[in-house]
């Protein structure tokens, strides 16, 4: 029901608004189109939020935590207690995106949404759906009707997070073994081999790499996910805290708040999102490219540009919440810049200006 | 003199306090390198400075102004008075690197070192040697002595700025016109056709564009600069706020403080304190990747990655101060980051991590 109506009520962008934005922009005392990217998302963020001069108030970056079955096959470097042992560091600001928060002056959102044991750290939401995923690699993730509550756990943490005051939002994940179900899930959708879309995620070697490829076949293979079916998709190949991020997507969009998608497991997310509904689209903002190697194919299909190419492939959001900086710089150039008249500068000689 | 003593006072890094850095980096709370070029960043910043734990206190944009006699070729959508015209938004925080560097919490420093007219405005530093460049399409840019004396100014707002408290320095422009004498520049000492690093600067149509080739052209054929010879190059065929902006980077080098390259004008300023002294380069950091055709090039030869993608080009700064963020997040992770042993989480699996 919340997923329905959610899906329901993503609208499109104000073009009244993104108009009104791209005539400011274009008076501004700077050559027509020279603040590039920066532009177009001030253009964007003007009609996902309608107000033709947008402004960042509150920010957050809800990090989704889930185990993964799959880490049976020996595909990751990391134990799986590791997923619950970070999430008091994301908390305390010593791992990475609890530093980085801080930094962007966002606040840490931490769910265990689908952590295998039992997490009851005083700060972490507790929405567990399951105790992790099965193994894919034998069977199905989870049932049709636990991605349902996965996604809507998302729905409400987003809901939560923009009731409190959050204008802007970041995707942010933890989940060892997480690189295999969003590789499984970019191979279902885009149609890739498992070579294709099988990176070193957190630098396993070339022993582990085919443990991983195996992995991802037999996922493909065994479950048979329908590339046209998201749901489909999600709950066999996916994961519990890949679920909850598409929710978090989709329950952004509903509410007309832009979501910074962060790199290769949150936007294995915005592609189950934009499966269920593709106006959602318009409504998440790239960060960062990835080390990760099947991120780029995941931004293409999902025609958006990261802005920040640090090769990173940490996860946590630390991608998303670094570009947390850069939106607030659209809006700020939008609202504060002059315009040629009011700063009283010569205008450019039009018979001169590509066209 | 002070310029010979300047490129004398470049030294190298400091290879104990990187390794230090690299120690710490590999202990923290995430898979080894996981951070990319923002754990990159920390060691240079380590080996800048002499502190394994680096830190950013005082940012200032220097931004040099000045004009360019190529202008009178017609390669420019913008008609000259505009470079004194914009510096008052400068300081008073409605152009572009005003809005971004407040953004950033940076200083702006404004430097006539060479408008054509007169500038008066309270708060630009008074610095002219000399009231805009020679047509480079005709004769030389410069003097030999001016080109020293414009870098020398460079030197002494780099060294002011630092005495002021400033641990990492910024580099921005201004000058109608001077994306031609930056073609040049790059053209002379990479080796490039005038097709090759022509851009279209301010969006200029195909006839100018044309004109900009054939000014591009006859600066290099009356000219003749000596590519092993930056002096001569920047003498001949570049600007004076080039100069000054190539004198900033070594002053910043001398001092073992950190200074991040903007786009294509401030990029073809480190090519020229490269050539006075190639151990200069160790102490620039890249910002963005300019739409500007050539910069590209430009970054290849001096060997450095931007890790901003907007597609801006603007100038003035924009993309430099933007990158702050980044350096400063860089700092933070070095700085407050816990190891395993600190947090208490298990150690990665070390026989399945590509060595």
């Amino acid at each position: 029901m919340l997923l329905e109506k959610t899906i329901g009520a993503i609208g499109d962008l104000n073009q009244d608004a993104m108009q009104e934005a791209r005539n400011r922009l274009d008076s501004l005392i700077k050559p027509p189109g020279s603040l590039g990217i920066l532009e177009e998302m001030a253009v964007r963020l003007a009609g996902i939020t309608g107000n033709p001069r947008p402004v960042v108030r509150g920010k957050s970056v809800i990090v989704m935590a889930g185990d993964h079955g799959v880490v049976e096959e020996g595909v990751s470097v990391a134990p799986r207690e590791i997923t619950a042992q970070m999430l008091p560091a994301f908390l305390a600001g010593t791992a990475g995106i609890g530093v980085l928060a801080k930094h962007a002056g966002a606040k840490v959102v931490v769910v265990d949404v689908g952590v295998a044991v039992p997490v009851d750290f005083p700060g972490v939401l507790q929405r567990k759906v399951k105790a992790g995923t099965g193994n894919i690699a034998a069977g199905p993730a989870m049932s049709r009707e636990e991605a349902v509550k996965a996604i809507e756990v998302g729905i409400e943490v987003a809901g939560e997070e923009i009731d409190l005051g959050a204008t802007l939002l970041a995707t942010g994940d933890m989940g060892i073994g997480n690189t295999t179900p969003s590789s499984v899930i970019l191979a279902a959708i885009g149609g890739f081999t498992a070579e294709e879309v099988a990176g070193r995620g957190t630098l396993i070697n070339d022993r582990v790499m085919k443990l991983k490829i195996g992995a991802i076949k037999r996922a493909l293979e065994i479950n048979r996910p329908d590339p046209q079916d998201g749901l489909d998709v999600l709950s066999k190949v996916g994961g519990l805290e890949i679920a909850a991020l598409a929710g978090v997507i989709l329950g952004a969009a509903a509410r007309r708040v832009p979501v910074l998608i962060d790199g290769f497991i949150t936007s294995a997310a915005a592609l189950i999102a934009f499966k269920l509904q593709p106006k959602a689209r318009d409504y998440m903002i790239a960060s960062h490219l990835s080390g990760e190697q099947g991120h780029r194919l995941m931004l293409e299909l999902l025609g958006l540009t990261p802005v920040i190419h640090l090769n990173m492939r940490l996860g946590e959001g630390t991608g998303a919440v670094l570009t947390m900086h850069l939106v607030e710089a659209a809006t700020k150039v939008i609202r504060e810049m002059a315009s040629f008249g009011e700063a009283g500068v010569s205008n450019l000689d039009e018979d001169k200006i590509l066209k």
